[in-house]
C-alpha cells in the first residue's frame, strides 16, 4: 500500500500537521496538507502545506524566507494527524509565525483572558516586503 | 468581550487541540474541543476534549486512568488552535495514547514506509478493564 494512502484524509483531503521545533521541542505552528503537500515535503526535506484560505500549496519560506527543514515525519495512532520534526531556518533566534515570533501559540489563557506573553522578534512589515 | 468567544470554533463548533508534556515539551496527542470542553478544562485544571467518533465530552483518563492535569491553556496567532502545556499522570513511564505508548506520535515515515518506533509501556487490555 502506499505511504501516502494510509493517511487518513478528511472529508476535504487535508490532514493536521504539528511542526515541532528539534531541539527545544517547541510547538511552532499548526497547519494542513494535502496529499501533494506531503509528497512534496517528504522528497524535498522541507515543509509544504496546504493554504486552505488561498486554496494552493504553502511553500512555507517562500515569502518569508523562513524555511522549515524537515528531519522526522510522524503519524498518530489514528493516522489522522502529523508531526513534523523541524529546524526552524531564517532568523536567529527563530521565527515560525508571521506575527514575527519563535511560535505561533504566543496566547496564554489566565483568569478570564488571553494574552500576548511572548515578544515578536522581528517586524513582520520587514519580514513580507513585497519586491518590487 | 467572554474569552470563549475569542476561539475562532470551526463549523461543527470545534477547535483543534495538542497536548504537550510539561519537561519533556514532548506532543502526547491531539484531539478536539467544543466550547463546554474548553470551559470544563479550564475550570476544572484538567484536560477534557470533545470525542468525535462518540459525540460527547471526553474526560481524559475517565476509564484508563491516565488523567492531563492543565498548566498552561495557548492559542495560536489565528485564534483557531489550542495547545495545552499537561501532565499526564496514571503511569510512570507517562502513557498518552491508548495504545499503551507515551505518545500518539510512535510510527515515523521513512523510505516509503510508516513505521512503529516507540514501545508499547503497558497492554492496553488491562488499561481498559471494564469494571463488573
Amino acid at each position: 500500500m502506499d505511504w501516502l494512502d494510509e493517511v487518513k484524509w478528511d472529508a476535504q483531503g487535508l490532514v493536521p500537521v504539528i511542526a515541532q521545533e528539534v531541539g527545544t521541542n517547541d510547538v511552532l505552528m499548526f497547519a494542513w496538507m494535502d496529499r501533494e503537500a506531503l509528497r512534496q515535503t517528504a522528497e524535498r526535506g522541507r515543509a509544504v502545506y496546504y493554504s486552505r484560505s488561498r486554496g494552493k500549496l504553502w511553500f512555507k519560506g517562500e515569502e518569508s524566507g523562513h524555511v522549515q527543514t524537515v528531519h522526522e515525519i510522524r503519524i498518530d495512532c489514528d493516522n489522522d494527524v502529523l508531526l513534523l520534526k523541524v529546524t526552524q531556518l531564517g532568523h536567529d533566534p527563530s521565527i515560525a509565525c508571521h506575527t514575527g515570533r519563535h511560535s505561533c501559540f504566543f496566547s496564554r489563557y489566565r483568569d478570564g483572558v488571553w494574552e500576548a506573553i511572548e515578544p515578536v522578534l522581528k517586524d513582520p512589515s520587514s519580514i513580507y516586503q513585497h519586491k518590487p
